[in-house]
């Protein structure tokens, strides 16, 4: 838990405070309430590019498309961890991850979407995502991994 | 419903015996119980290429990746309908239309699944998708859809 | 020219004028400025399957992103050919080669885009959006083609 | 064996004749000695587009790349009918399957490429490119095929 | 502006006439008017592998294709900047974008193609795309960023 | 040469023992003569995340289509190479170069599957290709390679 008092919380509040100002609500909070600080960062980043862009993006995907209620979220965010895996997208799924167990679902259902991709994306996609899992869900506390004993260097004699 | 008495039925049903003397038998039950006919064809297709692949390929998927239980079916068959629309996959996807909708999927949680893929695939996979769960549904009577009026023929003049 | 005095082109009045009523008047006007029927077929298409979507799509595309002004309409246009072809979009791409010439693109420009993109797209892609692009002018009546004499054939004895 | 008597052979004869005066004479041998009439037609079609890129074309892919002799033409091409494959190009499939077996390998050693490739770019790209292979392998006269008692179609009641 | 009296500076100018005595050089020209560093430093890695090969893909790009001038610079790049997006190539994107500045393009205009890729590309594409053009920018000096306090890392608590 | 004395050595001879005892033999043998220890450190991330589908990957992968005896050895692997390079996976790249070269293929051999993906795949997934062969084949002190003079950094000013 990051302290309030402290001075990057503050930077912190008074930079959400500013976006609130600027952008369509309702997007900010399920931003938030489904990705957390990675939305933020998100936000913060095309905010400094094109405001008019950024509030078309919010209303479109953060207002409207995740926030339909057609299905349950972690049967809307489960297949969207899977896209990560055969778009090849490392970067976005810790965060689809994050917003799936937020939803609801355990990492042994987030692995199974990862394992099952490799019927439809090829297995050396799905070995990359099998590695982001490994390594995220260590640094969450879920996983307990030893140390490899083997290489893994094609390199090797 | 076809008619058991019929000679194509007859065909079917030794055709089907004959898969079964030879093939993993779980997996059979299984393709059959999600993908129905569909899945049928297919072995068939395989089995007049060779038996040590099919027999290979349906345990490895049919036997063990399908029957894990670790997802409910609806939430294990809704992610591999958006992943024929990332990889642009118009001749599977009603296949696993009718997979969800065994599963207890609706038509419209479908539907959403496709629409919300055209933010991760982006607009042109999804609009080719659409199209194809247009026919589909109507081919199946769950969708009326009026004539449309407009050709939507860049040719135009 | 289609003659507004036959039935067909009473339907289509109506049909524009229910679209007219139910969705953002922007995105309508520049979505047919930009791509004529081909476009209202496709918003026919989405209002008969959800509208809250539908008009979510025209607002974020068709009013936002393709009239910012940023770029002029030819230069905008180009480049989404070369993603037709990168993306093997045959569907899309005798529309957007259309709205190119709409914003002042001549055929030749349009071929030397579509040429250009082997280099990152690789020759298959390229091959097929170079007999769609044939196809597409001839209709047209702006490319001269006479009658191939090789049949093309890997069946060939 | 097409009979160069007919009226056919006489307009496929000038026409090569003309390719021959205008293009790269070793990039036309070796097209043809590789891809028979399929190349051809491929010149027919660029060369009505763009003589100098025709001419650049032939130069780098027919003369140059096609002919460098590192690799025996049969491991030059097998490789080529697997990347028809993960890019879903069924239109070139049949003319490297072809290519591939003028250079000596069997079609049993073309479905293995086309079997294994489904590791790598996932099962349903691999599904469509087998039922290429089926129908192509059908046509030429070395694959018996019976007529599939299941229709394969997600429709059926 | 490198000085020519340093050592670093004499040892390219060594290598660059080397590649002269060697290459195309309308290609060579034509290259570093249009890329710079980055295509010697190119040449120079093939050049060591092949050299056949990197003359024939001399002359087939740099020579024929970028020299064309069928399209103005501007209007030939800037598409390449949106191939780059949809093809996730974050290696070839800054060089692209410094080419198309080259040719008279704005970082406005660059950035609006890299932010209407998404329509074609999805999201997570145009985002890893967009962080390129933020480092890139910043690191030219033409675009003033804030230190972002949000972290955006899926970890947080 | 790893040293069998060495305490790591005898991890790797221990945590191999409990792979022999778990999962299929056949498979751990082909895995090990074809990829080493890359592959060993791939099923050790594996069994730490679930038995059940490891054994199952590599009775599909390593038993069944690594072993089928169809195709060579060099002539089933110089494919996969080229599928590397138009999968844009540089994780596995060195891994099935290597597995190339202890099937019988040369440094030269390989460069040359690379080379000519460029024609299927673009120009872009082949320059990344290109990199990672230069820095495998000098790591492994098969190919002498010169520090190249030229930054190719397209911030240069």
């Amino acid at each position: 838990m990051t302290d309030p008092a402290t001075p990057d919380a503050a930077a912190r509040e008074a930079k959400r405070a500013r976006l609130y100002e600027r952008y369509n609500n309702t997007a900010l909070d399920s931003g938030q309430r489904i990705q957390g600080e990675f939305f933020l960062r998100l936000v913060e980043e095309y905010d400094e590019l094109d405001q008019e862009w950024t509030e078309g993006w919010l209303t479109w995907i953060y207002d409207l498309q995740y926030n339909r209620g057609i299905l349950d979220e972690k049967t809307r965010i489960l297949p969207i961890v899977g896209y990560c895996v055969i778009l090849d997208d490392q970067g976005q799924l810790p965060n689809h991850m994050r917003a799936a167990m937020r939803a609801g679902a355990t990492p042994r259902e987030i692995l199974e979407i990862i394992l099952q991709s490799a019927i439809y994306a090829g297995m050396p996609r799905m070995v990359r995502a099998m590695r982001t899992y490994r390594t995220f869900m260590r640094d969450l506390g879920l996983l307990e991994l030893t140390e490899p004993v083997f290489r893994g260097d094609a390199r090797e004699p």
